[in-house]
C-alpha cells in the first residue's frame, strides 16, 4: 500500500522495519520494494521463481535466504509447501511468502510486547526468529507423522491390506520431498554462521547454533522415519506373503486329502464285470472306513509334519 | 567460411567474438580456429571426441569447458546428448556442437538487441549465457519427465501391465543417463567460480553462483526422480503380485470347494451291491442337501476366515 | 532443597561442587540453579526439552554437554532413553536427569573415598567419568542385544516363525534408535577433545580419547548388529518360503499322481453298453495293476528327477 | 640380455632409456636392473608379486607405480588381467609386464619416428604415453562390454531363459574386476600430478590432466554399467515371474472351470435308485447344455475381471 | 620369570628388548612390566580387555598400538580372533597375546641371525615386522576364503540346497567380522607414518608405507568378497526359484491335461437312462480316441506355447 514511503522509513534512523508481502503475485510491489531497497535482480527473480532450492546468499549489503515453510493440509492429509524469502538488511527484515501462513502469528504476537527480546534485539534477531518459527514448524509436522506411522505400525500387526501399503508409499514419498527441503536447510545455517557480514551480530550466532542443532534433530528425524518405513514394507510384504501362504497351505492340504479319497471312489465306481469286493456284503462300509482311516491318518501326518 | 580472416578479426581492439561450429566432421575448420586461437592439441582432441565428461579446463590463455546438452526426441521419447564445448579467451567465445540445437537461439535473438546485457558484458558473461541456457534446458526435460512419471503413476494405480514396467526401466536407464551427464557440471561451475584467472570477471562470479544452484536443483530433482521411480518398482510388483494372489486365492477356493463335494458324488458312484443309503427313496434329495450345506459352509468359513 | 546457598558455596575457594538434579520436573530448582551459575537461558532450555540430539556446546564459561542415557528395561525387553545434561563449570559441575538412575552409583561410590584419582581430580576428571559411566552402560545393552540375536539365530535355523520375524524388525527398530543416540557422540566428544577453554585440562584429554575409542566401538557393535539382523531376515524370508515351497512340492506331487489314476478309474466308470475290457475277467486286476504300476512309475520318476 | 651394460648406459648423458622387461619369472635380469638403478628392495618385491594393487610411490631417486593392463581373451569372453609396473628415473624408464602384450606395439611404432613428441620430450612424457595407452585400452574393453550388454538386453526382452541370468551374473563379476583395477588408478594419477618431484615436469602436468579425466569416464563407465546390470536383474527377475504367473493363471483357469462340471457329472454318476432327472427323457441333454452354460459363463466372468 | 630384572636391561645402553607374553590371564606379570616401563594406566586396561578396537595411540614415551590377528581354525572351519597389543618404546618392544600364536614364529626364525635386517634395524623395525607378519596373515586367510567361495560357486551352479545358503550366509558374517578387524587397521598405520615422535625414524616410514598398501588390498579383497557373496545369494535364490517353478509347471500342466479329460469319463459315467452315445457300438473307442486326441493337441499347444 504504502510502499513508496519505504524510501523515507528506510533512512530514518533508529528505525527497524519488517515488511512481509504474502502472494508472489504481486509483482510490481516486490520490484518496488526491490528498488528501494537495492535488491539484485537475480535475488528478485529467486524471490518470484517458486521452485528454488533452500539456500543463504550473502550480497554485501544484505543477506538473502530461502526456505521452504511446510503447512499440513489435515483435510487432505497432505503437505503443502510455501517458499519464504527472507532478506536481511541493516536495519530491516523484507519477507515474502506464497501463502499467508499462521507460522508467524506468534511471532508477531511477541513483537507487539515491546519489552519482547525480538523487539529489543536487531534484526538479525528477527531473522533468527523468522528461520525458528518455520523449523519448529517441521517439528509439528513430524510429530504428526510420527503418530501417523505408529497408528500404522499397529494396523500392519492387526490387518495389513493392500491399502496400508498405498499409505507407507505415500508417506515415502512425503518423505524424499522434506527430506529435499530440509537437507539444505543444514548448509543454509553453515553459511549464515560462517558468513563475514556485519549484518549478522556475534550475539546471534548463538541463537544460530540453536536452530543449527534443531535442523540436525529434524534430518535425522526424517532419516529414521525412511528407514522405519523401509522396514515397514517389508514387514507389510513378508506378513501378506504370510497370509497367502497359510491360506494356500489349507487349501492344498484339503485338495491333497480328497484326492486320493476321490480316486478310491473312482475305482469302485468302475463298471467291470467281475469286481469281487463290489460283491462283498461289508465292502462298502469297509471301504468307507478305510477311506476314513486314510484321510485321518494323512491329516496327522501333515499335522505332525507341521504342515498345518 | 571466412575463418581466414580470424587472424585479423582476434587482433582488432574493443572486439569481442563469438564463433559457433555445428558439427564436429568439420575437422579442418576446427584446426584452423584451433591455429588461429593457439588451441592445445589435447583441447581440439576434446571437442572433435564426443564423448567427453563435461569438465573445465584452465590453459592459462583460455579456459575449456565442455557440457552436455540435452534434447528431447519427442517423436521416439528419446533423450538425444549433444556435446558442446566452449573456449572462453580473453575477447573471444568459441563454441562447438555435434548437431544445430535450438537451445541459443533465444540467446541469439537478446544478442541482436544492442542495449542487452548479453552485449555490452563481456566474453565471460556470454559464456554464462550459453551454460545457463544449456542448464535451463535440463528443467525442461525434467519438467517433461516428471509429468510422464505422475501420469505413470496414475497407470500404476489404476491398472499395471507389464509395459508399465518396461517404462519404468527405460525412465531408470534414462536418469542413469542424465545423471552421468548432470553430475560433473556441479565440479564444472564450482572450477569456474574458483579458477583464478582474469577471465572471468568478478561481477560474472554472481552469475556463475546462480547457474550453481541450478544444477544443484537438477541433480536433488534427478535423485528425487530416482528415489520415485525405484519405489514405483516395488509398487508394481507389489501391486501385480496381489492380483496374482488374488486370483489364485478365488480359484483354489472354487477348486478346495467342489473337491470334497466331488468326493462324495464319487462315493455314491460306487457300484457295491450292498448300499443302503442307496436304496432309501429320500436317499438322494438328502446327499444332494447335505453336499450344498456342506459347500456353503465351507463358503462361510472362507468369509469368516476373510480369505476371500 | 538448600538451592539457595549455592552462592555462597560457589565462591568458597578450593570447592569442588557436583549437583545432581533427578525430574526435569523441578522446573523452578532449575532455573534458581541457572541463575546462580549463570546458565545461559538457551541451556536451560535445553535442558528442560528432553528430545535434544547429543551435542557439546561452549559456552565460555562453561562447557554444556547433552547425552543419552540408556537403561534396559529387562521386563518389557524395551529400552529406556533418559536425557542426561552436564554443565561443566570451572569448579562444579551440574548434571541433570529424568529419572533417577543407577548408572552413576558406582561413581558415588569412589567418590567417597577420599583417596580417588575422581575426588583429586579436578571437575572435568569427574564430568569424564559420568560420561564413561554412560558410555560403559552401552556395552551392557549391546552385550544383551549380541545374546539375543545369538538365541535367534539358533531359532531361525531350528525353527522360525512369523514371531521371529517381529522379533528382528524390533531389534532392527531399537538400533535404528541407538544409533540414532550414539552416533551424535563421536562428534560430541570430538568437540570436547578440541574445544580450546580451561575448563578441560590436557591430563583429561588422555581420558577423553579413551571414551572416544568406546564409542567408535559402540558404533562399530551397533552397525554389526544390524548387518547381521539385515542378514537374518533374508535368511528367514528364505526359510520361510523353502519350508512352503517343500509342503507345496509335495502336496502338489501327490495331486499330480493321483490325477491321472482318477482319470483312469473315470474312463472304467463309463457305462457305454460296448466296453469289452469290462467284460473280461481280468480286466479288473490289470487295470488295478496298471494304476498302481503307473504311480510307482510316477513317483520314481519325480524321485529320479530330485524332486521329491 | 645385456643387462651389464646398463651402468655405462645410463651414465652416458644425453641417454633416455626404456627398458622392458616382459615375465616376471627372469628374476636375475630384474635383480640385476634393480641393482644397477638403485631400486629399493620393497620395489622389487611389488613388481615381483602380481597382486599389487594400482599405486605411486615416490622413492626421491624415481617413482615407482603398478598398473593393471587388461586384455580381453575374445576366445573365451574373459578379461585377462596383467600387471604393469613402470619406474620413472631421471633418464631412464623401466617397464614390467608378466606377459608379452600389444597395448605399447603403437607407442613403440610411433617412437621409431624421430620426429615424435614421444621422441623429444622427456622420460616423464614417455611414462605418461605408457600409462596413456593402458588406459586406453580400458576403452575398448569397455566398449566391448557395452555391446554385449545391449545384446543382452534385446534378449532380456525377447526370450529371457536362466542361461541370461547367468551371463548378467559373470558381467557382474567382470565389473567387480574392473573396478577394483580402476578406482585406485584416481589415486594414483592424483599423486602423479600432486607429487614433489622434478622427475614429472610441468609440461608433462597438462597430459597427466587428461588421463585423470579418462581415468574418471572409465570410472563412471564401470558404475553406469553396474547400475544397469543391476536393474536387469530386476527386469530378468520379473519378465520370469510374469511369464509363470501368465502359465499358472491360465492351467488354473482351466482346472478351475473343469473342477465344478466334473462335480455335476459325479452327482448324475450317482446310483441311488429314485433320481428322478436320470429318468427323464431330456435328462441327459439338459445337463449337458447347462454344464456348457456354465463352464462358458465361468470363462466371461474370468475374462471380464480380467483375469485371462 | 625374570621379570624384575627388567629395570636393569632397561636401562642398560645399546639394549634393544623385546618381551612378548602370552595369555592375559598372567595380570601382575603386565603390571609389573608395566610400572617398570612406566606404561600408562589407561594402555594397561587396554592390553588386558580383549575387545578394543585396532587403534594407534601415542603417549610421548612410547606408542601403544593394538591389532586383531586372525588364525583359522580349519577343523571347525571358523575363525579365531586374537588381540595383540604391541607398545613400542624407545629401546624395547612389548607384545602381549591372548593365546600363543605360531604367526610372530617365522620372525623369531629371522631375528636368531645376526646379521637380519631385523636385527640390526630399531626397535621400530622391529614393530614393522610384527605388524607385516600380522596383516600378512590376512592374505592367507582370504585366500583360504577365495577358495572356498569358488567351491561354493561350482556348487551352486552344479546343485544348490538350502545347506549352500547357510555357508554362503556364514562368510558373509565372517566378512563383516574381518571387516570390523581390518578396517580401523588404515586408521592405525596412518597414525603410525603421521606420528610426530622419534620412536618411529624414517628409515621405517617407507616399510610403513608398504604395510599400508597391504592393508588396503585387503579391505579390497573383503569388500570384493561381500559383493560377490551378496550376488551368489541372489543367484541362490533365482535358481532355486527356477527350479521350483519348472517343477510346478509340469505338475500343474499334468493336471490341466487330465482334469478335462476326467470331465468327460465323468460324463459319460453318467447314470441317465436316455443317453443315445452309450448304446453306440463304437461310443467307447470314439470317446477314448477324443479324448486321447485333446490330451495330445493340449500337450502340443502349451509345447508350442513353450510353456514346457
Amino acid at each position: 500500500q504504502t510502499i513508496d514511503e519505504c524510501q523515507a522509513l528506510k533512512n530514518q534512523p533508529g528505525m527497524k522495519l519488517w515488511i512481509n508481502v504474502d502472494g508472489l503475485d504481486r509483482i510490481e510491489v516486490i520490484e518496488k520494494l526491490g528498488s528501494c531497497f537495492k535488491i539484485h535482480p537475480l535475488t528478485l527473480e529467486d524471490i518470484l521463481n517458486a521452485g528454488q532450492r533452500p539456500k543463504m546468499e550473502d550480497y554485501d549489503s544484505y543477506i538473502y535466504t530461502v526456505l521452504k515453510m511446510m503447512l499440513l493440509d489435515t483435510e487432505n492429509e497432505e503437505i503443502v509447501i510455501d517458499q519464504v524469502s527472507i532478506i536481511i538488511g541493516p536495519n530491516y527484515i523484507l519477507s515474502f511468502q506464497e501463502r499467508e501462513g499462521d507460522v508467524f502469528d506468534l511471532l508477531r504476537e511477541r513483537l507487539k510486547n515491546p519489552a519482547s527480546r525480538l523487539r529489543k534485539g536487531g534484526v538479525d534477531y528477527l531473522a533468527y526468529g523468522l528461520i525458528d518459527a518455520i523449523i519448529d514448524n517441521y517439528f509439528l509436522i513430524l510429530e504428526h507423522f510420527g503418530e501417523k506411522i505408529e497408528d500404522l505400525e499397529d494396523e500392519l500387526v492387526r490387518d495389513p491390506d493392500p491399502d496400508t501399503l498405498k499409505i507407507i508409499q505415500k508417506y515415502r514419498r512425503d518423505m524424499i520431498l522434506l527430506r529435499k527441503s530440509v537437507w539444505p536447510l543444514r548448509e543454509l545455517i553453515n553459511g549464515l554462521q560462517k558468513v563475514e557480514s556485519e549484518l549478522i551480530t556475534e550475539a546471534t550466532q548463538i541463537y544460530l547454533r540453536d536452530i543449527y542443532d534443531h535442523t540436525i534433530q529434524v534430518i535425522d528425524s526424517i532419516e529414521a522415519f525412511r528407514d522405519i518405513l523401509a522396514s515397514m514394507v517389508d514387514v507389510y510384504l513378508s506378513s501378506v506373503s504370510n497370509r497367502m501362504n497359510d491360506i494356500m497351505k489349507v487349501l492344498t492340504i484339503i485338495a491333497t486329502i480328497f484326492i486320493p479319497l476321490t480316486f478310491i471312489a473312482g475305482v469302485y465306481g468302475m463298471n467291470f464285470d467281475y469286481m469281487p469286493e463290489l460283491r462283498w456284503h461289508w465292502g462298502y462300509p469297509v471301504v468307507m472306513l478305510s477311506m476314513m482311516l486314510l484321510g485321518i491318518s494323512m491329516f496327522f501326518y501333515f499335522k505332525k509334519k507341521r504342515w498345518i
